[in-house]
């Protein structure tokens, strides 16, 4: 027993697969579309064509029709989908049904198995995570959730305001979150819920506009207004909520930062072919310092992202919170992506700008990644206070 | 005589009126359509307001209709014009009429300012420069320059192609920079040529979709194929182009400079605005310390902006070439009106991705600044070799 | 009346002559003496020298001796004597004599002046400004300040613990604040006092080591133990102290920025000279991209830093506070000359951590400039703060 | 067979055996010593305790009385190690000896290694690596290499320059590194030899001081002067010295990144104690936006510089090249280790500057790793060409 890090030869295959599917198979549908799916029609063609090519649900277990991948393995895998936007899609990994299937497959009772997970886990539907509220409601701060559920006979009744409810546009159902216990600012007392989308006191506001647009469904602004649901909507243990949202988000950050890696070595790989290519002021682009710069620089962060994230699901794997490590990854990582993107992008110069190379598309999508999933700032906040209690706790031995 | 930062009476009061007139008149309408104006009516709509506030056309001298400001003028008023997105375009101070003008009144005779700048300065046409060419051509090398114009009977024949034409969709004419003399690589030998936009000769191949979208006419593809002009088209003397280049590129980046910085000050205002209001963690946003060095790194780089145009200003109003001062400005600048305009989205979090606030938009809207008018990289060559010569005559004496 | 950037002719000769002495005379006193006087013989010398050069005292009125600069003056000359560690030394302008004249002039009773001014302004004696305390005291915030003075017959008695009193060995006074009211954290009820070298209440109980070594008199820790002063050595009114360490404070900030500008400005001489001269992989080093970025970089924080000077200085010279330009400048300065330091030390490579070139003589005195005179994250703060206030106020209306 | 992060039991015994040998042995000699062994004396003690401690020289083969490190097993105990900065000299893995004892197990004959390596071992005796010359020899680029040595008979005789030889003083034998074929700018032709530090053809120059000063035997200038050795002085075979070289350096670059890393946790140790204790603005410093954020910062840097040493150690125990890998690994480990001290110095203020504690001394010992083993710019230019040398063989596919 040491350190190896030889990959499992079953997720290397599939790695490789997955990636030749989406050189093959997704990068001419995201080109004919501009990067992004704006249809049912999109989302079905692609589905088919992973199932297919045996790459779908790669994160699933078997019993759902998965292959079962562990977070190390979905590191490996995932971030060859996220080689093109609409890589997730294809695979059914995109943002917010990965995070959904995770936790109903760790939470939910069968029944709410088989009427949640396993059409989710098909393709068949869709769904949502309806957590963010508008401010002064829960964002950065979780615990400043307002959304309230009530007791009612054989069931609850849910109250609230929801926005940056990503793909909840065409989504069969909602997982929402509302306080049954406490008060705005509590660390407690929340408790998820399955909400159909067809419940009348579920409903959309409006589709927010944003500067990025593929994450498939968008992002809707909800109310729950007089929203009754049966006891058995309720996922897991009342009051439960903010320790399953736990479950949820170490993982679901993790994969984040996959995907957009992938998106972050398409960049890089444009942009090298650039270099490669481009002549001016009489050698390539490539061969000019600044240049190389930005490409070495692109390399660095692309390697100490995988690093992290290598970490990080390590210890998901093994069964930890690893709070601190999904912290630290995911703010290196929307970060290094950022930059990448953004390098790249300058790389190309105006071409870079321009629609007809999709560096552009990239730099709006991930700009948020800096914001979605808690801002870095308040990662950093949190690392920070991880690191002092730690040495509190020390001094005090 | 003596260093005295004192503003002219006169310039203030035009800047304190153009300020009052973009949040008055201009950011409604700004709002109303999304930061982009889409439509004649729209520029006439706002270029007539202008008009009637006596604040139109701040740039070009009384005998043409304008203020006359110098470029410290120019900075000072440019600023206030450029707090919303379409406040240079409802001066007719916009990119690239307003460096067209600067030109025009500084090379052209007297016939070719009556036929092209008078109406170019009271907004009844617009115009465009034709400079930029795809790989290999001119670009960050304007050496490269590889559109040819031979010498026909009574005239020009010109031959080329053109990317990035700024402005040139509705454009009454471009001002067209081909080589009359040399090759593609060598230093000299461009002339500009006034060119009619009912000239058979040119044809637009497409409008290039750009991540920017708010300057008005767009940017387009443009072919000149066997496109003649009579020999009163030569705007200054043959083969003097790159000369004249520099005359419209040095003030022309400052006042890139002065109008996005606009735009970073109107950023930091929105995003100041939120953080005194959100209350998050128990406290105002603005209380909080990343908050905090946010807002003062915004601080620090919107004053240091405003010093090296100062600075470049005020050499260009010399007389001097100001070469050096303006490269600095313009790197300084354009990224850090970036830091600035990211910062203050990453200050609203969602909202600051939203449609809801300009945010998203002013990220798009001023990222190509980094690579238009000559990228950071081919600036800070030319910084570093200045410096390099500079040292290497210093050194032989 | 208008925005003028031409300097004063008579200021221009000054500086003209300080950067001549520095190179023909200071330099080589510097290199002698590798970086750090280190005796009272090497001041003496150095003074004597820029006395016959003429560019002694240039800050100091007319009446005691000096040229009677402003801070524009200053900002210009200050530069140039800083591009030797040991210029500002030689001028008599240097950490915390300069600061100390500057607020002697302005606070000081005509007996004070002849008694403490005078003899400081010819470098006959040196004097220090006994603020800092160890933590929990006056610091980062001065507020906490806990010295204290009480009153007794005739006079009073100062109890308390300094430390950082830089240039206190071999002073002949120190200026000594001290609570004469209130409680450490209120913000007002301090004073300054004239406390004579000789005084036996004032005991000097260690020299502390620091990263820099080139600050005459060195960083003391001093104890006032039942040090009983007349009330003749009141500086200015009783419990106006903090008022007064802001006259002092301000313009204090930005002649240590100007000085280590002129560090800045040496590093990237000598770097360029390096540059200029080194072959490697087949071309001079000053070719080679990434050397060009490094070299363009420090001219792009260099002319920011000036630009930000000019502004704080010019607010200085017409009576205002300055508070937010100070700290701007201050803060950005502190970190750019950094910068352009560590990237100079880079591109000399090996020879650049060698004591053969003295950049990292440098880089050692440099460092602490992000921390003395308020560490650049309580600037932030400071200057975030005042953004703030000044948002309320406008909202207010 | 699959990722696995678990670390090996006798690896983590020993990390932790080490861990704690330097917090109860080692600091309180470094601070006895201000971080500086300057004296027999020092190493002799040190090594003593550490032999008792049975954490003497982890690295080398049993056969030579170590515990047989992997690269693996160094990274998790060096980094223990490098938490003072005196623990390499007292486990007997400093450079340079811990990169001579690598090569000569893996290169030595076994006479060579009876008589070098066993004595070098065992800490009886300790080395140089003298390839390193003043410009225009050998530096970031090798094959600048200009020392040359001619054959004569029954040896050779060397003659060249070399400079900032670390460890020379004292050391027993170098290893030295001379051009055998070709000329100066070829890339191969070198060849390694063990030269005895009494041969009269070997002279010391001089001392270099530097920035650092807590390498053990400091860094002289050398001359090679009609410097006559026996043929079995020669170091595996004749002109292969630069492919030696990638195989002592690839590995040493890594340790060099794992002995700093632990200065860099240090460092972050003792920020994080004082921004515990210390109280400033009516909290802890620690709660403060700011300071929390250099804190967050810290760590990311220190996990994501773990994570590229694990990767590269791993692919240099697998016995690849990992000359990617290491590059990337030891620019951002260059970089991020000092931004980490830097940050830990300006969290203590003042007392951070000042020799009460170490962080001025780490940041000169740790500033000149950013060059030695090859300078960042070096390192990007090949990490660049890597990336563009793998697209262009892709492409002619």
């Amino acid at each position: 027993m040491a350190v190896d890090l030889t990959q499992d030869p079953a997720v290397e295959e599939l790695a490789r697969r997955t990636a030749q599917f989406v050189r093959e198979v997704v990068i001419p549908v995201e080109e004919r579309e501009h990067g992004v799916a704006r249809s049912e029609d999109v989302r079905i063609e692609l589905q088919r064509a992973a199932r297919q090519a045996g790459v779908f649900a790669p994160h699933v277990s078997a019993e759902f029709g998965g292959h079962g991948l562990d977070m190390l393995g979905r590191a490996a895998v995932f971030e060859q989908a996220g080689y093109s936007l609409l890589g997730p899609l294809a695979l059914n990994i995109a943002a917010p049904d990965e995070g959904n299937m995770h936790m109903l497959e760790a939470i939910a009772t069968e029944e709410q198995k088989e009427q949640y997970l396993r059409p989710l886990a098909t393709g068949e539907v869709r769904s949502c995570f309806a957590m963010t509220e508008p401010a002064p409601g829960a964002g950065s701060d979780p615990s400043a959730l307002s959304t309230r559920a009530e007791r009612v006979p054989g069931g609850w009744r849910i109250d609230g305001h929801k926005w940056f409810i990503t793909g909840a546009e065409g989504a069969a159902f909602a997982i929402c979150m509302a306080r049954t216990a406490g008060a705005p600012g509590d660390q407690g007392g929340a408790t998820m819920f399955l909400v159909d989308a067809d419940n009348p006191g579920m409903k959309t506001i409006r589709h927010i506009e944003t500067l990025d647009e593929s994450l498939y469904g968008g992002h809707l602004e909800l109310v729950f207004d007089n929203c009754v649901v049966p006891d058995s909507a309720v996922l897991g243990a009342p009051d439960q909520g903010f320790r399953y949202a736990q479950v949820r988000l170490g993982p679901a950050r993790m994969t984040h930062c996959m995907r957009w890696l992938g998106i972050a070595q398409r960049s890089q790989d444009i942009a090298v072919a650039r270099a490669a290519e481009r002549r001016i002021f009489g050698s390539r682009l490539g061969e000019l310092g600044m240049a190389q710069q930005m490409i070495a620089d692109n390399e660095i962060d692309i390697a100490a992202a995988r690093g992290l994230i290598l970490q990080a699901c390590w210890e998901l794997d093994q069964g930890r919170s690893a709070s601190q490590s999904t912290a630290i990854a995911k703010t290196f990582c929307a970060e290094a992506i950022w930059r990448v993107v953004d390098r790249s992008l300058q790389l190309c110069g105006s071409l870079g700008v321009s629609g007809d190379i999709p560096l552009g598309r990239f730099l709006r999508e991930v700009r948020p990644f800096r914001i979605y999933d808690g801002p870095s700032e308040t990662h950093r906040w949190a690392i920070a206070r991880r690191v002092l209690r730690q040495h509190d706790r020390a001094a005090q031995r």
